[in-house]
């Protein structure tokens, strides 16, 4: 027998997935007819052969979902820490699911979530994440959703995120301070709330400095890690800027490895700067320059939110926009050199 | 009202969680009596307003669990991917948990797991766990459970390991082949299976070139990065080893860190190796010779035996041992320098 979901209840009866499962959970909102009938038709399409239904009649699973774009970075995995430390002192679980920057993926997570396995998502979205109806729809089925770092503006919700606009002046002024003057940025997706924001600090900066803004210099770099290589190596072996501003620690990597093959030295040749919670930055050759992000505070926060509403049972979460301030960490790959 | 568990049904029938969990599956290997008793007393006792009871006895979950010691290592991201990839093309989902290496969260999550909220289990131990009481109970619910990496030899199930002992001969020889003649071995943890194969393969290299062996340069680091950056700064401090091999990468990166605060040259006052899948492996200050394990292949691997079994719902999973090999990397941290 096919499981019989909320949609398909929702769908039957006329009314929203929320009305459904309010009225699964006896809720005060829902009105006393309303309950009989999704009662009744919830046992005639059999809804109570629903592996979670019964819990989300009896009681909470007391476990939160944290759904990262990616693990092979330490920012996310910092931020899932946090959320799971905070996560342990309510006695709640956490699930790591990854949708690998596959918003299809993110779909089918966010659908199979509908269900009730969890109380609540802390989600950052996938860099080809376009539309949010997934997200709006797990909302729906009464799941709270808090989004860090990368956020959906459109949704009411909170959203916690790090000052990448200020940060991104700051990282493109410390490059101009130390010597750059046709300075490029390395951007991972336009479909992300974060490249965007950074994009804009990186602009301002050259505006603020009466530096030539030249749109050839903003770097999509979009693909897989050899298409990004590519990009990256064209770059430096043509018309070589003086100076790189990475969006994201993997493609100041992929910057490093095209250094160290077309024996570019840094900060000599290039300085190089991006964002990055990279443990073995100051071990890297040479040291590496990053905006660190205060991911770890990043992670509890958005656990502490989300726990908070749950345990009040609060209707929604306030739209709120929560900013924790980045650090800018001078090491090597941006050192001045002087003219010889 | 409290949760029934399976546990306490068996506990009250006085028979076996597997009995319990088998007869409420309508198993064939139960008789028709017993299952009769078992349903009563399920009834009785309230067994039915467990949250995944019914997905117990009606279908599977199509998920399994993944759990791992720690986030913040490349091998065990590397192999939660080849897992999940492997998952992905047999419509299975992954959860992914973390014991930070406390054998009383293992202990906790896999007591939640008991209630069939995973159809499987994916795991490699915590390095403080001694015993495995907690994962044979998880298995008597008929929750099968494979090992990679760090294993329990004890228990009969497949397990996924690489060769330890063997790359652990040829890191060592590595090392002597490039002048070292007293080499320090940096442990985690002495209750690992993985440590002591290490350490057995460093001890038999050094037995094989005629090197004597001293136990006082085999160094415990089981301590948190504080206490091991400590220890291992006291060792190149007093009386510096011509070599180090460290049996996890965050020891390795730890004595880096001293070294840069020593200023000793890596290679030339100290030559530095260890398994590691660290992508900046080749970006660090000297680049880092590593043993880098078939991470991806193995999680590949665990997957694959266990989806098969679960899919073709057999009684065990067969008892063994599957070994994929590991590969030296060499690279400027262990090379060997000219006597000047």
């Amino acid at each position: 027998m096919a499981k019989v979901s909320l949609k398909d209840l929702s769908d039957k009866l006329g009314v929203s997935m929320s009305t459904v499962s309010k009225a699964l959970r006896d809720s005060y909102e829902i009105s006393e007819e309303t309950k009989k009938r999704v009662l009744q038709v919830a046992s005639e399409m059999g809804y109570s052969a629903s592996p979670y239904a019964g819990h989300l009649r009896h009681h909470k699973s007391r476990t939160i979902a944290i759904i990262v774009p990616e693990l092979n970075n330490n920012f996310f995995i910092q931020a899932i820490s946090g959320a799971e430390a905070v996560a342990r002192t309510k006695d709640y679980h956490v699930l790591v699911y990854v949708t690998h920057e596959n918003n299809e993926l993110e779909e089918g997570i966010l659908k199979h979530l509908q269900n009730g396995r969890v109380d609540g998502v802390i989600m950052s979205v996938a860099a080809t994440s376009k539309n949010v109806q997934h997200i709006e729809a797990l909302m729906q089925c009464d799941i709270p959703v808090v989004f860090f770092d990368r956020i959906c503006h459109e949704i009411e919700t909170a959203k916690i995120t790090t000052d990448d606009f200020a940060s991104s002046l700051t990282a493109t002024e410390h490059l101009i301070k130390n010597g750059c003057r046709d300075i490029a940025f390395l951007s991972l997706s336009e479909n992300l709330s974060i490249d965007n924001k950074r994009k804009q600090g990186y602009l301002e900066a050259l505006h603020k400095h009466n530096l030539t803004i030249n749109e050839a210099r903003i770097i999509k770099c979009n693909g897989d890690d050899k298409v990004n290589f590519r990009k990256i190596k064209q770059l430096l072996n043509t018309n070589k800027p003086d100076g790189i501003f990475a969006a994201v620690e993997k493609l100041a990597l992929t910057t490093y490895e095209v250094c160290h093959e077309l024996k570019i030295d840094i900060p000599a040749g290039v300085k190089i700067i991006c964002f990055s919670n990279l443990t073995t930055a100051p071990l890297l050759n040479p040291s590496l320059t990053t905006i660190s992000q205060p991911a770890l505070e990043m992670g509890k926060q958005a656990a502490t939110i989300l726990l908070k509403h749950l345990e009040k049972k609060r209707a929604t979460i306030a739209n709120e926009n929560i900013v924790i301030k980045s650090m800018l960490v001078e090491r090597a790959s941006t050192k001045a050199v002087a003219v010889v």
